[in-house]
């Protein structure tokens, strides 16, 4: 392998071991295993098991789809279900297991590490971002109350989201997740504050 | 001490080192020093880190002041709201840090030990049915509308508020503890679904 396609498995390696394990509980070691590279050939890519973490989290939120809330031609309100749909079936598939990387580092490291605390929060403003921009669109079709906050009914909604997948993971059941449907997209969405 | 005071010293120690560490984070010699007793004591009254844990999440759900829920001559509505208004104080005292120990352990150990998820899911579904039977008192009262699905907005309300603190955690902001207060008190309570 060259050096570049050398650091692109380790990184994907890291990627898939962070999210499985968490950030304490995956070494170095069990990186390299999964990328098949020697151990110390990890320093040679990234300083720190904790940038390889902040490089795990920017693939897994080029994942993440965001661009299905951009899809031309499709109502606003319509998009935003359809990403968070794609997200659902993902946690679906895999029985519940593993949640979001974002929220995952979030809850075991953000306390702890600043590096790894600000790309999380990144990841979520940016998200938080394009959630709204989806809102202030339907808003603007008039599909959505004017009346609702746009900036912290995206905030919730990914706050929701995460939570979703927090309580998912404990019941190893879909309630959560079909929760955040019914009550996102026909309470919140559907009506606007009073 | 005695040995019924040794177990509490190590159970309290244990419940504010999880809290503070995470699972992996947090050795047994962490508990055993903040304890002040040697390390081997552990084991005397605990099988094992796992049982610790579970016994700590224990000691957390008591400290949630579920019994808010139920202050007798208070509207339905504002004892919950009283009720996440005490622990969104307390996020807000420890600057955004800690989070809830049954989210944290979702994220972290949920996926990896059975003995642990069953317990946040207990503590879960405990929290779920005190607030699902505050939102049917609440429609009986007349205070809410009765289309809303109690037991789907209880599960609901619950995972947002840990998104919230997974969020707040983040970005060490109040935002997301703000916006949980505005959506689910202005518009999922107070409005009902379509």
């Amino acid at each position: 392998m060259g050096r570049a396609s050398k650091r692109e498995e380790i990184a994907q390696a890291a990627l898939r071991q962070f999210h499985a394990r968490g950030f304490n509980a995956t070494g170095i070691n069990d990186i390299t295993t999964a990328a098949g590279v020697p151990k110390g050939s990890f320093y040679n890519h990234f300083s720190s098991k904790e940038e390889g973490a902040v490089e795990a989290l920017s693939r897994y939120a080029a994942a993440l789809r965001f661009d299905m809330l951009a899809t031309p031609g499709q109502p606003a309100l319509e998009r935003l279900r359809a990403h968070f749909e794609h997200l659902g079936r993902d946690t679906l598939d895999n029985g519940f297991v593993r949640g979001c990387l974002a929220g995952n580092f979030s809850a075991e490291v953000a306390d702890h590490n600043e590096e790894i605390r600000s790309a999380v929060r990144r990841g979520f403003d940016q998200w938080a971002t394009l959630i709204r921009r989806v809102l202030t669109e339907a808003q603007e079709a008039g599909d959505l109350d004017n009346a609702l906050d746009t900036a912290t009914a995206a905030l919730f909604i990914l706050s929701a989201w995460e939570g979703a997948l927090i309580t998912a993971r404990a019941e190893k059941s879909a309630a959560p997740v079909e929760a955040f449907f019914r009550i996102v997209f026909d309470v919140v969405l559907c009506k606007g504050p009073s």
